[in-house]
């Protein structure tokens, strides 16, 4: 089934506390996991809350992560979402599970729009190599 | 099964190609999402690609909303992630169905952060009001 975009769904437990409570390190865990993917980092935005917990989004070529983390409970909900074939997103998966030092994870792999649901290119005229590039 | 977190997955298909790739409208219409499904801004970027495309998320108090649009498809994926019970995503997903004029569309129900899968919060004495709050 072809589809654009692939999702990983991961939920990460029994993190270290500290770490998932940390925001410049929850941060370059994040930039560093979408580097390993192979993407290209377009923009990104994290923020601390306060007691506890931080939440934050890096928008890449190839679409986005994103991370919520509840350190009270270790836990962290991270979804990496990406397009193209020059991306892996289980290595930026791998780098995370390590830099949280994840106890356990259960994962998802979505994939995300599926091209035999849409209409054709022919309004846009776009070429077959676009349909997975979104860059 | 209780959870943290609450994710609409949303596939929207046939949606008008020219919003799909205007990203001043599409990031107006993630914010007033936000603002419908009752959840606080914290912060938000939002990227146009060449030759189309968008890309973007918003940050909220209560987790994020993101989308990526391929408008020669004329298709977006739309994440709706919330926690807490003051918000609602359904209406935010309601709101972004009707402003991309979407033709059809197909979602999926997560939910995040399953309680039981957890070690209690004994680290942290956080309340039991704060496990469903992260802000």
């Amino acid at each position: 089934m072809r589809s654009l975009g692939h999702q990983i769904v991961a939920e990460f437990y029994s993190c270290d506390r500290e770490i998932l409570n940390d925001v410049d390190f929850v941060r370059n865990a994040m930039l560093e996991a979408a580097r390993k993917t192979g993407a290209t980092i377009v923009t990104e935005t994290f923020h601390h809350f306060s007691p506890h917990g931080v939440s934050g989004a890096v928008i890449i070529a190839e679409s986005h992560l994103a991370i919520h983390t509840w350190p009270e409970f270790g836990y962290a909900a991270v979804d990496l979402f990406t397009c193209g074939d020059s991306v892996s997103s289980e290595i930026g998966f791998n780098h995370l599970r390590q830099e949280l030092k994840a106890g356990h994870v259960s994962t998802m792999e979505l994939h995300r729009g599926q091209v035999d649901m849409m209409g054709t290119a022919r309004d846009s005229g776009a070429p077959t190599e676009l349909k997975l590039a979104h860059a």
